[in-house]
């Protein structure tokens, strides 16, 4: 393809709301064009790199057996009735009423949308396992979209659902996606982690995150060393901080002024005691319905941090709670964060189980400027609950002894034992072979399309551009064309398109009026993997110029040899 | 592929809200399943018919310089606002707020959307022509969904928008696409027409309908015989109805008592007088806004109907107006309809051109059960225009002398010549080789995908079931194995799977425990071009049965020639 034969216009400047990389060269290269907050208009060349990552996921989809639907972005408010997600999914999930008066959602998801879908045609065990994917566009209605496509209001999915007889077979499908995931990740040539991430409420160990490695991902990921053992830091198992041993002092709680002092370290080092000897009091919020609120304390030490995803979990709740805000601690506990503290708080207090190693322990009054020293929590506050609640954190020793090791991932994978739940809330059922009636098993698997595409540059990139990796490149080998003008190096240019055409080689061709330093640079802020220059001195030479993007590794070729040449480059850095 | 990896079940009953029988179809065969009205998921088997369709709306579009983009079904109401169709797309365009309670709308199409998005890029001459087209989801706030994917709510469209210089350079673009559209359809093997259609207030003679030729189609075509002239009815140029002269009888205008005639048929055979004689008063709502109300009147001959479009056309309104109802014709005259009239009457009065041929006319009193006679325009009532507000009808004459013959299509596709319409309210310019700021001439170009699919099949279909185009069927031959136990069988059908495989021929087999009898009904339904029997008895005999779908034409195939026997057929039948 020509320049003059598409609509691509790149900029020099990068957009104000861009805040990181990919999103930056995207929106510079003309990949991608706002209309508004989270609201894209994919261009041709980001359209060419999302169809052959979608050719790449329905490849390996297929290989396991999997089977294509398309289903509706609008979504009727009744199958969202059935499951109860219609209230607990939050303000993420985008409702509107009908001209009938008829409400609706936009799909953020299909689990819902697939359980009616097939629950009409499962009749016998005979009819399973059955896995359904579709590649379509969903939204959320994020409050503040941002990361160009990686967290945007509308973003094409790649979503399965496998339907099984038993949770044993239900495992094995997992086992299937698991591997078809893999496969799919490899073939992109990123460098991605496998860890293990939140399974809810819902079942067992079974829910894994495909992360792309990238500094800039909004996901924290700790990997134990010496171990295969990876996980999202909000699941991960590490264990417990330990405060060195504290003797009691047997005294009764007492005042203790702290006047200005409002942060763990300001405490810690106005009382000359270790953070870790020291407790920090937090609140959360466990209402699900946004109108009504019910705050919870959880003590942790001073050098931990409450992780929402355990409170979630052990208080089976729908969602992790937020934290409640300032003005909402303060008509809780008189008092401003920082102050604050279990002793007579009007709602209930959870503590970490690191917390039960200090006899006694220093915690806020509930009134600003003071603090209260020599409290044991049982005899000066009533506990509702000891638990795990503290997050993971790089140091720490993983469940098999290693140190953890922190890396930032940008998911764009998840694979997720599903068990029972929408199918039994929705009468998805077979009759098995003893004609019985038995709820079917689930799964769900999702691949973020768009997101995975952006990551794929977020994670190659150079301070010049984009370093496509060749499976997802809209073009393999991108021509300047220095001198479109003069009839012979058009042939020379013409033959070469040619030859590679033939191999399956797609190859994008600079020929614009355009000055040499304008074509190389708009050649590498684009970033397809292998660069050939067709320039007047070299073509008198009997030479075009190749030039490998990433390596910036630069070969002058005869120009009888160049086809093959470039048809083992594109090969070779299709294998790496 | 096997029956056994996909996920289809075909249903003995048609759902009960189908009308038509490509709809009734569809569901039958498992291709679509409503999930809402007016909501499908697209099953395995839809999903492969509407990917070979869009590949080849990719082909030709791309063979005339289209590039694809692809742009947000949510859309800011900015833009909309820009072009004022906010307001005036009516209750047709959804909209509603998201979270932060920004507004929007969901595409139901996309001038607005490519406008804003090429509006930045384009800055020269240079940049010009370019055609941008999307195959996107879009949804329509339909009332009352029907027809299966044929009216229904979300849909997936191709739509395509071309920007040039001048509007000579817009009308050769206009031109490329009614070529690329007729390529288009000519691929699928369809029985379809062109027509003139409404351009609107727009401009010119530029819009084109391409129709699926069905008795179910809700258009109405006319086609002038002997000669070119094909057009939508609604804009159908016909020479104009002749009332027999009729000499004026020179009286005053007098009550005549007309009880119970409530119809020109009555009043016709009451007076005696043939319905051309006779003149209707009819009603329309042509306010633009939803809230008020501004009725005018039509008077067209007895046998004459108005076509709602020329008053759309004549008075520049955004959409044809709506007849007004009873009670409120009932408001405005005093009278029920059928006894109403322009005699002092509270409205404008408009009347086709016909009707000045009448010297005196026999029109409603306004007053129930009472006509007045010997009325005479201009004496008895105020005309505000005659102008031509008559609909054509078969059997009149066409503007080239030929007379009209009537057909009922499906509209898959429609080219439209916008002018400037849309550049000029989102200032979308050029600058032209003198460096002078110039308004960029628009068109834009609609293919219904699902909707051509469907109407391919109320096409093409028998008592039996779908008779699929060789160019959109879901596979091109459907092996009826009837012997799946029998591992000699399988070897034969797998043999000539593999070989019709090798020649790009798409074979589906069905393998399952059935008795044939439910296999043959299925294969009808279904209705894959060609069907092959692998029975025990033709195979002992070492024959394939080699079925025509449409034909119902038998062979019996040496197993040895079958493959290509087979991709003989399946190129005969392509080319039909």
């Amino acid at each position: 393809m020509k320049w003059s034969q598409t609509h691509l216009y790149t900029l020099k400047e990068s957009p104000a709301d861009a805040e990181i990389e990919s999103h930056k060269l995207l929106v510079r290269s003309g990949f991608i064009k706002k209309l508004a907050p989270g609201l894209f208009t994919y261009g041709a060349m980001a359209l060419r790199s999302l169809r052959k990552f979608e050719a790449i996921l329905r490849q390996e989809l297929e290989k396991v057996g999997c089977v294509e639907v398309l289903m509706p972005v609008v979504q009727p408010k009744e199958i969202w009735q059935e499951t109860g997600r219609w209230t607990t999914m939050g303000d993420g999930l985008l409702k509107f009423k009908n001209r009938n008066q008829h409400e609706f959602c936009l799909g953020a998801t299909h689990e819902e949308a697939v359980t009616d879908y097939i629950r009409h045609d499962i009749k016998s065990y005979r009819d399973l396992p059955k896995i359904i994917y579709q590649v379509q566009t969903k939204y959320r209605d994020e409050i503040r979209p941002r990361f160009g496509l990686m967290r945007g209001r509308e973003f094409i999915m790649k979503d399965a659902y496998s339907f099984d007889l038993s949770q044993e077979a239900a495992h094995d499908s997992y086992e299937k996606m698991y591997q078809a995931y893999q496969n799919i990740f490899n073939r992109l040539g990123l460098d991605y982690r496998v860890v293990q991430a939140d399974s809810g409420s819902i079942g067992g160990d079974k829910s894994h995150e495909f992360h792309v490695l990238a500094e800039s991902g909004e996901d924290h990921l700790l990997v134990e060393e010496g171990s295969d053992y990876a996980a999202n830091s909000e699941v991960c198992m590490s264990q417990p901080s330990i405060a060195p041993s504290v003797k009691a002092t047997g005294e009764k709680m007492a005042e203790i002024e702290t006047k200005g002092i409002r942060t763990i370290e300001s405490l810690s080092s106005y009382l000359n005691v270790p953070a870790n000897h020291l407790v920090k009091t937090m609140f959360f919020d466990i209402s699900s319905d946004p109108k009504k609120h019910q705050p919870i304390a959880v003590l942790v030490l001073g050098d931990d941090e409450v992780n929402p995803v355990k409170i979630k979990n052990l208080l089976k709740l729908d969602l992790p709670p937020e934290p409640i805000n300032e003005a909402q601690v303060k008509a809780l506990t008189g008092a401003m964060p920082g102050s604050c503290g279990p002793v007579n708080l009007k709602c209930d207090v959870y503590m970490d189980k690191a917390v039960e190693s200090l006899p006694e322990i220093v915690v806020g009054a509930n009134k600003d400027d003071i603090h209260l020293k020599n409290v044991v929590a049982g005899r000066d506050f009533k506990v509702k609950q000891v638990a795990d609640f503290r997050l993971a954190k790089p140091g720490d020793k993983g469940p098999n002894g290693g140190t953890l090791k922190s890396y930032r991932g940008i998911e764009v994978g998840h694979v997720f034992y599903l068990g029972n739940k929408y199918s039994k809330a929705m009468n998805a059922n077979y009759l098995d072979a003893n004609g019985k009636s038995q709820i079917i098993e689930m799964g769900c698997y999702g691949i973020g399309v768009g997101r995975t595409v952006q990551a794929a540059i977020e994670q190659n990139h150079d301070k010049d551009g984009m370093i496509w990796p060749m499976a997802l490149a809209p073009f393999h080998v991108h021509i300047c064309h220095l001198d479109p003008a003069d009839e012979s190096a058009n042939e020379k240019v013409e033959a070469l398109n040619q030859a590679l055409a033939a191999s399956q080689i797609d190859v994008f061709i600079d020929e614009r009026k355009a000055r040499p330093g304008v074509k190389f640079k708009d050649a590498d802020l684009l970033g397809f993997p292998v660069r050939v220059t067709a320039g007047k001195r070299g073509l008198e030479n009997g030479v075009f110029e190749v030039v490998v993007r990433k390596s910036k590794a630069k070969h002058e070729v005869e120009i009888s040899k160049a086809a093959e040449f470039i048809q083992n480059l594109v090969r070779e850095l299709n294998e790496q």
